[in-house]
């Protein structure tokens, strides 16, 4: 793991969050961006070498609306910028962490992105990512 | 805000969990240590320039013992490393939110901390931290 890329934080309307954001942390969102596979909207905010990504479900069906309806606002999960997220997939499989999907996808941000499973990192959503300009896709032959 | 410096993960055992990030991280804890005043052991991972700081309840009473009572272990609060914490107290409590002590303590890691109330900012616990060794205290004349 390089770094923390970003934390990731439910939210109910992205305009009135966007707004408390910008001024808690004294900067406004550099972008906002849907991402249809995931039911979400998007919102950026660059804090030093990390970010905050605020995620506002677009249904209740999404992954985000049910965390809301649970739990209510807060913080969703850490994304944890990778190397080789292919490598360290296979990796954290053998120390017996659950990956939620057996190959990278694309997120938010242009990444490819894989999720740990919360039970198995102490009730805490992890992200991997790695920039796809980086690390294009490479396809089945890595074998994961 | 200058960067995030830390994530708080509340967690059940501390020496079980040390082992589980020390996996998922691939570095070990770099540094344990009791915040008597909050009831809580802590361990620390560094991961580029940021930190991971997990937290043990020493009782049930004290704030980590009721959040993992209530919520489970999971991501407890996000810390932002500030330049100067008094004129963050000062103009965060202008732009409405709840500064949860009126002047900073000490925390854990050799740092002055306060913390923003979840209510105002969309659910998530945030501290603001400053290195002792940056700031001695200045007592009383920054009228907080």
């Amino acid at each position: 793991m390089e770094k923390i890329e970003h934390i990731g934080i439910a939210v109910k309307n992205l305009k009135t969050s966007n707004a408390l954001f910008e001024k808690l942390l004294g900067t406004p969102s550099y972008k906002t961006e849907a991402v249809e596979s995931e039911g979400v909207r998007t919102s950026f905010f660059k804090i030093g070498s990390n970010k905050i990504e605020l995620l506002e479900a677009m249904g209740k069906e999404s992954a985000i609306g049910k965390f809301v309806e649970k739990r209510g606002e807060g913080i969703h999960h850490i994304a944890f910028e990778v190397r080789d997220i292919w490598a360290e997939i296979k990796r954290l499989k053998k120390e017996g962490f659950t990956v939620l999907n057996d190959a990278p996808k694309k997120g938010a941000d242009n990444k490819w992105v894989v999720f740990l499973h919360p039970k198995t990192v102490n009730g805490v959503l992890v992200e991997l990512c790695q920039d796809v300009a980086v690390n294009p896709y490479k396809g089945d032959e890595n074998g994961i």
